[in-house]
């Protein structure tokens, strides 16, 4: 059972507790208190092993294909985290035997996980337990754990098996070769795996510091090898009130790392060097490295992107940090070859690949908090244009069709074909993303624009952010269908962001965002023409550009009907009959709907997996298309009216979007109890939800509906734009943005915003209809709540 | 804890049971007791999970590669055996709750597995369990399970996960490539796999019956898939005495099966066909399906190859009928493109290579017992002569070198390389076998020798023995290094069956064997010469014959030495220091000096792991060698009182010969407890000696050192010897063996022996020194005990 409300005076709303334990509900507490540094993704599973536990550890951007008809995905690193305990011979499991006081906690201030209870076995021997653990962010390839056990009434003899376990798969399917094992010195266990495909070595080296009474030990343990695992047995004797620690200190690096190809050492010379790495940090011990991890985390996050919130509830100050937490356990900051997996580091689902969620979803908070990290991540998706372009030619088109699902950059799409079951048929249900879910392309191409707007990147432009939004471009122009009866180009066979809607016709979301992707790169060639016409010269778009601006103005953008301004979302939708949704509406699990219909059937209905259409408002809102009427407030309000009851939010995507439009329709109470539905969908009282791992998206989304939301900040083409509407349990909310290279601290109370700028550089902001140019600082007293979308004055 | 007396009446000494359940010690009763009809193998892991469980199903003959820096394997298939029970939502396990009255049960007589008890869940709710599970020998492809429930207490709400899991490994090695998956009917569930590297098909189908107080009803169920799985859950409320029964029914079929080739027929035909069948199966029910299965057992073994025994122990009984019951599950007697593993089918150990543990310690069952069997098992070995030729010229050899692992017959050699841990250096220890433990071609000439003479089955000498055995005798006369200084050839750098010696020269038992397989050589040619010129001339041997016969006068053999008929092992042991080895003598559990001496340190002592140059007088005796003077009886003494003490019987290949030689040499006491502790190498109170699979050749053994041990059933380069010396415990033993094709019905008493043949023909028997020929029946009254090596009248 969950607990969000432990933490107390300086901890409090910093504490993910889990208060009981439950063996049937392992995969929440795994994978909502994940630890991780963006490179080492460590599943928090127990170290006693569990029936239905999930044990992983990741390491970012080490993509294989396991067999031949597979997809390639993450793998699954040999594990490091089981130990095997037995108290007088009896296997130590909470499963049986009593357990006192338990609590699990993930501080998110420091990143470290504690276990701590009292066990008394089946044979009646009680004993303290506490376990810490924590994936450093100060040392990326460092994992540090820690056991205390205490006899608290008869001497007991404990033995504890520990090593390095390389039998672990993804589900079933094994990644790796056999590599060799060693046990170096009595202590210093190694074990080497090499994907099977990719030929990423791997070298995990393990190390036990023994601590009995406060006296470091050097004590026998027994050597074993087995295939794919290496392990060692300590046996000890513990008196009453004994106190044994162990301290079990791993380093993961890999052939994949940075600096790894750049020195270009052996493998032989990696494992010699990873080692001596690991003597050095054995002598440290836990408690030193932990300092060091701490610290990182008060400077490289709280000290850099904190939001605090005064509120009645600190369920809604905790989520935020949560949010922030787990956004920086996923980032691959440290390296632009890698992207962010739907399910973070947190679990095996959807196999670690990245989706539109980065850009829609997540790459907001980087971009407004690490523009560094944003840059990062988006510079995987350049990366990722030789396999767009491959995809592109793959379907007879032009330009960069970017893939679905992307793992290497050079491999193009990834998405597998093949799902779960069809409960009618009973067959498995076929994958479609990967062949008509097209829209991502324009996703990037509006991620390009809004990073250039904010930050003001104009080297990233350079060297990749134009080329990005040309190429995507190109592909659109290829893509739109001419259909000479009605004079115009569609887009049809495609899934929008609603996928409960296959093989449709000019969805709106993808026929604007494709039409916005067109626009966005006949602006830039206009810019680059002016600014820079050299570089716009070894684009070769000439041609290009005048494809685009001819294409676009006659691509059918579906226009909202003239009767209620309802936008279809795509050509058959709205003829389609409803259906009662009121128990997939109230569901407590998402894609309830699938028990009782298959895709086919679904796709028949008046029914939405997640905002689709609503996107538009918000996404296209904030650019030069902000003016246009078909986005109009009114318009707004009325499709927001018409989809939110037909949307089921089965897509942990959903919420947020709804969140913002709702708070910019003045729904306020609305907007708050979507936030909280968005805060729940990892940290919910639901507790198979995250079992497949967090859900990367909607985290994301918890920070967009914080800030973009009841904070009211929006880029508006170019513009910041501030209209704040906290929720009325929200007395003040405070955090930090960076606007063109300058950090602004923001304060929002119930009545007024205050904006303070760190470098004294002009801003222009909008905020309550009225454009201000601050240098320092600004203060405005809110006289009335108004839309955000209402005319501003220049 | 195992027991082995509860079978009573008509089910005494039938009866394997385990009459406590322990999570520790899974191993012993998956083991022990596992399930087999020669083509299935189903590892008998209890129907709900367990941490340390080994759920093994396999399909013999079917390997495969799994990444290509390992060997080929025998795979374990996706399971079908595990069933995740809830009983009022809380998961069922014996780990906790309260369970009465436990039982589990092999019976021997009728191969099926059972399982009762109660079980009182700790929420308090009591339920009886009864399990029955069996693997056809009927239906080679069939597996029956049943699961009856029956609420004690209270109304409950029993909740049933059952279906087909691929996420199963090898210890972590996946061999199968992910494959559909489908429930036809809302019932029917099948599951496809197939081998990455040698790409063989599997299909698994599965249905379930369900049966309420002796109603078979119509159940729903929910269906679900995920990555390699696909299952059913079924939610049942029993009133209190309500009994649910569910059946499962699981056909396998795979793409090498004997008629899959032949019928050529592509997977959907195979699948559509295996899901025909299994429709079929599921109409007639377990009952039905279990009877014609016992009944295949008792006319193919009990009928045909019983042994009875009246002991003062029962155990020596159970333990016979056990090693009939295994020769039996594990012997592909269906297909001669197959071996036996070194742990049959029962375990993950040894990867389903055959080694020479087949030809010197199960074949002798099969000839003596079921002649087609022993055939089809040396065809195997046939098969595998381009494998062992390549082997040979691999190595700069001519001939036939058998791989001293062997899995396809054209692969050659697959034993690996690395092992376990070295305790000295923590490194892996490298595996020499592979490289130089060559005995294994002289080992199987043996066995076409031994088959032949007790056979008589001249089509397979002419079309498979006579090949083998020139091949063979080509290796060895290009094996041997001619030694001009002391004008012999040697054979140098080699590991004899003592593996605890690696890299000696001259080791009697390869050399003696291989002087055997040349002499055989030699002789086949001269008996063709004279019979079968024709077939001779199609061999081209004649300069290989002159060869083999110069070759083989040259060869060095170990002479006894003169002080004490001693026969050095090798050209060095005899000079090493000895060790106390009382503590390894006494051991409980095998390999004991691993935990105290790397494998160079053992290479030292006066040790050796199993039995060596004993084995010589056991294996030469049968043959033209048998009046050697350097195999006779004083020697035989000399040398069984020479290395008895300093064998450890760390291979459970070696008891069965120690008992033979005892007994020859009238040691009846000490042939009886070496007996008991061949028995118990499976059988015994030791819980993890059976956890990587029962020991086949061990289990052979013990047959052998019943029949060739105390029954004294002997060939005798061509004559069969019977000298009886049964231990003091047993009174009476019956058994039948086949001879030139007749079956002989022997009974032997401490007075008397009696033969009985089948068929009337003529057979000449030795006993007691004296020459018989008998038609009918003989009987012959002991007057007192003697040597079975004294000369024989003729």
């Amino acid at each position: 059972m969950m607990d969000y409300s432990q933490g107390q005076g300086e901890l409090a709303n910093w504490i993910v507790s889990e208060t009981a334990f439950s063996a049937d509900t392992l995969g929440k507490g795994e994978a909502v208190m994940v630890l991780g540094n963006g490179y080492i993704g460590l599943r928090s599973a127990a170290e006693e092993p569990y029936i239905k536990e999930k044990r992983n550890l990741f390491i970012n951007g080490t993509f294989n294909k396991s067999q031949k008809n597979e997809v390639t995905e993450l793998p699954n690193l040999a594990d490091v985290t089981q130990l095997d305990i037995r108290i007088d011979g009896e296997r130590f499991s909470l499963e049986f035997g009593e357990t006192k006081n338990y609590i699990r906690q993930l501080n998110l201030k420091t990143a470290e996980l504690t276990r701590m209870f009292e066990w008394v076995s089946p044979k009646g021997k009680g004993v303290r337990f506490h376990f810490k653990r924590f994936v450093s962010l100060d040392n990326l390839h460092l994992i540090g754990m820690k056991m205390e056990i205490e006899s608290l009434t008869d001497p007991i003899d404990v033995s504890v098996e520990s090593g390095i376990n390389a039998q672990v798969t993804n589900s079933g399917a094994q990644h790796f070769l056999e590599g060799e094992r060693r046990i170096a010195e009595n202590r210093f266990i190694q074990l080497v795996q090499t994907t099977n495909e990719s030929s990423i070595d791997v070298v995990l080296n393990t190390v036990h510091n023994i601590i009995i009474n406060g006296e470091k030990v050097t004590a026998h343990a027994d050597k074993d090898m087995d295939r794919r695992k290496v392990w060692l047995t300590h046996d000890f004797s513990l008196r009453r009130g004994d106190k044994l620690e162990m301290e079990k200190l791993t380093t993961v690096h890999t052939s994949r790392d940075g600096n790894a190809s750049a020195e270009g050492c052996d493998l032989q010379g990696f494992r010699e060097q990873s080692l001596k790495e690991l003597r050095q940090r054995a002598d440290e011990g836990y408690d030193a490295l932990f300092l060091s991890h701490k610290q990182a985390w008060q400077e490289k996050v709280w000290d850099a992107c904190n939001i605090k919130i005064e509120s009645d509830s600190g369920f809604d100050q905790l989520a935020l940090r949560f949010a922030l937490y787990q956004l920086t356990a996923m980032a691959p900051a440290h390296d632009d070859r890698m992207g962010i997996g739907a399910k973070a580091l947190s679990g095996e689902g959807y196999k670690g690949h990245s989706f539109w969620d980065t850009e829609i979803f997540i790459l907001p908070f980087f971009i407004y908090s690490n523009p560094a990290a944003a840059r990062s991540l988006l510079t995987y998706r350049y990366r990722g244009l030789p396999g767009a372009r491959q995809k592109a030619a793959d379907n007879g088109y032009a330009g960069a069709m970017y893939p679905w699902e992307m793992a290497w950059p050079s491999d193009g799409e990834v998405t597998p074909v093949w799902g779960d079951i069809d409960i009618v048929t009973g067959d498995q249900t076929k994958i479609w993303s990967g062949f008509i879910e097209q829209h991502i392309s324009a996703d990037i191409a509006f991620a390009v624009y809004q990073y250039e707007n904010i930050t003001g990147d104009r080297d990233f432009m350079e060297h990749c952010g134009y080329e990005m939004v040309f190429s995507t471009a190109d592909f659109w122009a290829s893509r739109l269908e001419w259909h000479s009866d009605r004079r115009t180009y569609m887009i049809t066979d495609v899934i929008g962001p609603d996928e409960y809607k296959e093989h449709v016709s000019n969805n709106a979301y993808t026929n604007y965002m494709a039409y916005f992707n067109m626009k966005l790169a006949v602006r830039y060639y206009e810019k680059l023409k002016d600014e820079n016409p050299e570089l716009l010269r070894k684009f070769e778009v000439d041609n290009a550009y005048r494809e685009w601006r001819a294409k676009a103005d006659l691509l059918y953008l579906p226009q909202p009907r003239k009767e209620d301004y309802v936008i279809p979302q795509d050509d058959t939708y709205l003829q389609l009959p409803d259906i009662d949704l009121t128990k997939y509406k109230n569901q407590t699990k998402v894609r309830t709907i699938y028990r009782n219909y298959n895709a086919e059937q679904i796709n028949g209905f008046q029914v939405t997996k997640q905002a689709d259409t609503l996107l538009l408002f918000y996404l296209l809102g904030q650019t030069f298309l902000q003016d246009d009427e078909r986005l109009s407030e009114a318009v707004k309000r009325a499709n927001f009216n018409y989809y939110e009851p037909r949307t089921l939010h089965d897509s942990s995507l959903s919420l947020a979007t709804h969140v913002i439009i709702a708070n910019d329709l003045g729904e306020k109470e609305l907007a708050y109890s979507l936030f909280r539905k968005a805060c729940e969908v990892d940290l919910g009282p639901q507790m198979d939800t995250s079992d497949d791992g967090v859900h990367a998206a909607s985290i994301g989304g918890i920070w967009k509906a914080a800030v973009f939301g009841f904070a009211g900040v929006r880029l508006a083409d170019g513009v910041l734009r501030i209209n704040p509407r906290l929720p009325k349990h929200w007395h003040r909310m405070q955090f930090s943005i960076f606007w063109q290279g300058q950090a602004l601290a923001i304060e929002i109370t119930q009545k007024a915003l205050k904006v303070t700028a760190s470098d004294n550089r002009s801003v222009i902001i909008e905020t309550g209809g009225m454009t201000y140019e601050m240098e320092d600082t600004m203060e405005v007293q809110f006289r009335e709540i108004r839309p955000h979308s209402s005319s501003t004055v220049r």
